[in-house]
C-alpha cells in the first residue's frame, strides 16, 4: 500500500468512526474535499454546522488505526470507493422512505468486509436479497433456504441480514448449493450477532463477505437495523421478501429497494398466517411482483432474456384444443357402448351432417373408433368422463 | 299469464331445449325477430344454416310444455328476458375466452331458476362469486368458507357451482350467515349434482337460488361446465378464486369475468401447494387482485366509498414516530442503568447539545425519565431492547 493509500484509508476509517450513518452532510463534504482533507477539517472542527452536527460528537476519536488493525485481526479489511472492489452503486444519493428530509442517505464512506469474496461480486453475480421475518414459520424457512438453494445453483449470489428465521435460511440455503451468500451486519465485525449464527457467519465469509458499516467494537441497535436494511437492498439487483408481519424490517428494506429502483418481490403463503401479511400487503399495496419460484426472481432480475423461467409442466388432456362441436360430438358418445351418429344429433345438438365430419376427426386423434357397431370412445388416460366437472 | 306470455315463454322453452348452448347465431335471429317468430321459423327449418348448424339437430323436440311441467314439479321456473327479474346482464355479446370466432357466446335464451330469490337479486346485493378447485385443501376449503360466511355477513349474495371443494365451501359459509346463496348447474334442476350435495342445493334453493341453462333432463358434461362457468361469471360483479391448480375451472371462469370486464381476485396460498399455483399465475399474469380477507373483496366490488375494507390492526411501538437523532440518542441508553447526556455523546454519534435537547423530549413521550443519577430508560411494553433487531 503506498503512503498515499494508507492516509486515504485512515481518512475514511477515521470518518466512519466519528459519524453515525446516516451522515448526508459529511458524505457531501467528502464528495467536495476528498476524504483526507474533509477527516482534517473535521477533525479540527472547522466545517458547517451541519456536518459538526454529524460527526462533532465523537471527532476526537482518533481511532482509524486501532480499528484497522483490529479488523485486520478479525481477518476483515476496510473497503472504500477508491478501491477496485467498490460497487458501482448506481446511486449518488437517495431518499429513505419515510425519512425525514435531513435523513437523506449517500453511499456509504467506507465498508467493513471480512470474506473471500470481493466486493463488487454483489453485482457481477446479480445478487438477490432474501429477507424476513425472524419469527419465520417452518413453510417460510423452507421458502427461504429452497430460493437460497435455487439462486446459488443458478449462479447468483444471495444477500441477506443473517438474523434468525428467514435470513439465516436463506444464507443456509445458498451455502448447501456451495454457493455465494453475503451477510450485511448492524454492528462491528467482531460483533457476533445473532450470537446463535457465529457458525453460520464464519461459513457465509468462508465463500462470500461478511460486510457492516459499523467500525469494530459497535453494538447493533435498532437505528443501525434500519439503516443496514438500505446497504441490504442497495447492494442487491432485487429484494425477496419471504415472510414478513404488517410491521417488519424486511418491510422497510423492500421499500428501500423500491426507492432505489430496484425490484421487490414477494412470496405469498397462506391468508390465515400472519408471517406472510406483510408479503401480500407488498403485493397489493406496492409495485412488489409476486415469486413463487427461484426461477421466478432469475428471470426478473437475471440477464435479460438468458433468463426466462421454465414454464411449469402442464396436464394435457386428450381433448385439449377440441372445437366446441368436436367436444360435443364425443361428450354425447356414452363411456362404453356404442353409438350410430344418427344417435348422437340429440344429445350433442350438432346436426348430423356436422356429427359425421365429427367422429372421423375425433377418430384421428385417437379419441374414438368406428366399428360395424357404431363408434365408441377410446380409453385414454385422462379423458372426460363426461360428467367431471370443469 | 296472458296468453302472449305463455306463447313467448313456450317459444323460449322451445328454442332452449332445441339449441345447445353457445348459440350465437341463434340468438341474433330471436333479437330481430323475437321468441315467437324465431321458433316457429326454427321448428319449420326455415333459418339461415348458421342457424341450423345450432338448432336444427332437435329442431323436432317439441317439448316446451313438458319441460315446463317438469320444472313446475320441481318447484322451478322459465326466466326469460321479458320477465321483471331478468338481470341486466350489461353485455349483448362477449367473446369467451380462447374461443374460435365461431364460439362467441351471447346472454342466455332463458334460464330455469329453482328458489326464493328473484334473480335480479344477483345484481341488487353486489354478488361476489367465490370459485375453486374440487380437490381443494383444507386450507381452501376454510377460507371459502369464511369469505362465504364474511360477504353474506355484509349482505352480499355468493355465487358458485355447488361442486365439492370451495364452491361447496363457499356455499355453506354463505348459509351459515344466513345470506343468500345461487347455484349454477351444468345440467337440467332435475339432475341432482353432485349428487352428495342433495342437502345442499336443497339449502341454496330454501333461500337463494339454483338456477341452469338447461332443460330439465340434460346431463352435465365437460363442455357444458365450461358454459356454465361464463353465467356464473356474468351474474357477479366479481370472481374470486380460491384455490386453483394450473389448469383448473375456476381459472377459466376466471377468463370468462376478466373477457366480461369483471372485476378478477385471488386467494393467495402455499408457493408449496399445487392447489394455490393457479392463483398465484392470475396474479402474475393477468390484472387479478390478490385478496386475503372478505373486506377487501367487498371493498373491490362494493358500493363505491361506502365498503372501504377497514385497516388491519397495527402493533403500535412507544418508539414509533421518533426521528433518527431522538431514535440514536434512546438507544444509546442502556436497558436498565442511568446514564448523564455526556456519556450518551459517544454512542449515539449526537452532540452534546443535541443529547441535551433531545432527552426532555424523549421524557415527554414517556419514554425515559430523569433523575439525580442521569436519564433511564422506563420500561415500556414493545419498546426495543437495543438489539432486538428490525
Amino acid at each position: 500500500m503506498s503512503p498515499g493509500d494508507r492516509e486515504l484509508r485512515n481518512a475514511r476509517a477515521y470518518l466512519n468512526r466519528v459519524a453515525e450513518m446516516p451522515a448526508p452532510a459529511l458524505c457531501d463534504l467528502v464528495e467536495v474535499l476528498g476524504p483526507v482533507h474533509a477527516a482534517r477539517q473535521v477533525a479540527r472542527g472547522e466545517v458547517p454546522d451541519a456536518v459538526a452536527a454529524e460527526a462533532g460528537a465523537r471527532r476526537d476519536d482518533h481511532r482509524a488505526e486501532a480499528d484497522l488493525s483490529a479488523a485486520a485481526a478479525l481477518g476483515a479489511r476496510l473497503v472504500v470507493p477508491e478501491d477496485d472492489e467498490w460497487p458501482d452503486w448506481s446511486f449518488a444519493c437517495f431518499d429513505m422512505p419515510h425519512a425525514r428530509a435531513d435523513e437523506r442517505l449517500r453511499a456509504p464512506l467506507a465498508l467493513w468486509v471480512r470474506g473471500a469474496a470481493r466486493l463488487d461480486a454483489v453485482q457481477q453475480r446479480f445478487t438477490a436479497a432474501v429477507v424476513g421475518a425472524r419469527a419465520a414459520t417452518s413453510y417460510g424457512e423452507h421458502v427461504a433456504a429452497d430460493f437460497g438453494y435455487r439462486l446459488a445453483d443458478h449462479d447468483m449470489a444471495v444477500i441477506s441480514g443473517a438474523a434468525y428465521g428467514i435470513d439465516g435460511a436463506a444464507h443456509r440455503g445458498t451455502l448447501a448449493a456451495e454457493g455465494i451468500s453475503f451477510a450485511v451486519q448492524a454492528c462491528g465485525l467482531d460483533r457476533i450477532y445473532p450470537a446463535g449464527h457465529v457458525g453460520l457467519l464464519e461459513r457465509i465469509a468462508a465463500r462470500g463477505a461478511v460486510v457492516s458499516e459499523y467500525p469494530p467494537g459497535v453494538r447493533p441497535a435498532k437505528h443501525r437495523f434500519l439503516i443496514r436494511n438500505r446497504l441490504i437492498a442497495a447492494l442487491s439487483a432485487g429484494t425477496v421478501v419471504v415472510e414478513a408481519g404488517r410491521r417488519s424490517g424486511a418491510r422497510s428494506t423492500a421499500a428501500a429497494a423500491s426507492a432505489l429502483g430496484r425490484l421487490v418481490m414477494a412470496v405469498p403463503g397462506p391468508v390465515t398466517s400472519a408471517l406472510s401479511v406483510g408479503c401480500h400487503l407488498l403485493v397489493r399495496e406496492t409495485d412488489a411482483l409476486l415469486v413463487t419460484r427461484a426461477e421466478e426472481v432469475i428471470e426478473a432480475i437475471g440477464r435479460i432474456g438468458a433468463d426466462l423461467a421454465p414454464p411449469l409442466p402442464s396436464p394435457v388432456r386428450p381433448t385439449d384444443g377440441l372445437s366446441a362441436e368436436l367436444l360435443a360430438v364425443y361428450e354425447a358418445l356414452p363411456a362404453r357402448a356404442p353409438r350410430h351418429a344418427e344417435q348422437l344429433v340429440r344429445d350433442s345438438g350438432v346436426a348430423l351432417q356436422r356429427v359425421r365430419a365429427a367422429l372421423p376427426l375425433l377418430e384421428l386423434r385417437g379419441l374414438v373408433s368406428g366399428g360395424t357397431d357404431g363408434w365408441r370412445r377410446r380409453v385414454t388416460r385422462g379423458a372426460s368422463t363426461g360428467c367431471g366437472g370443469p
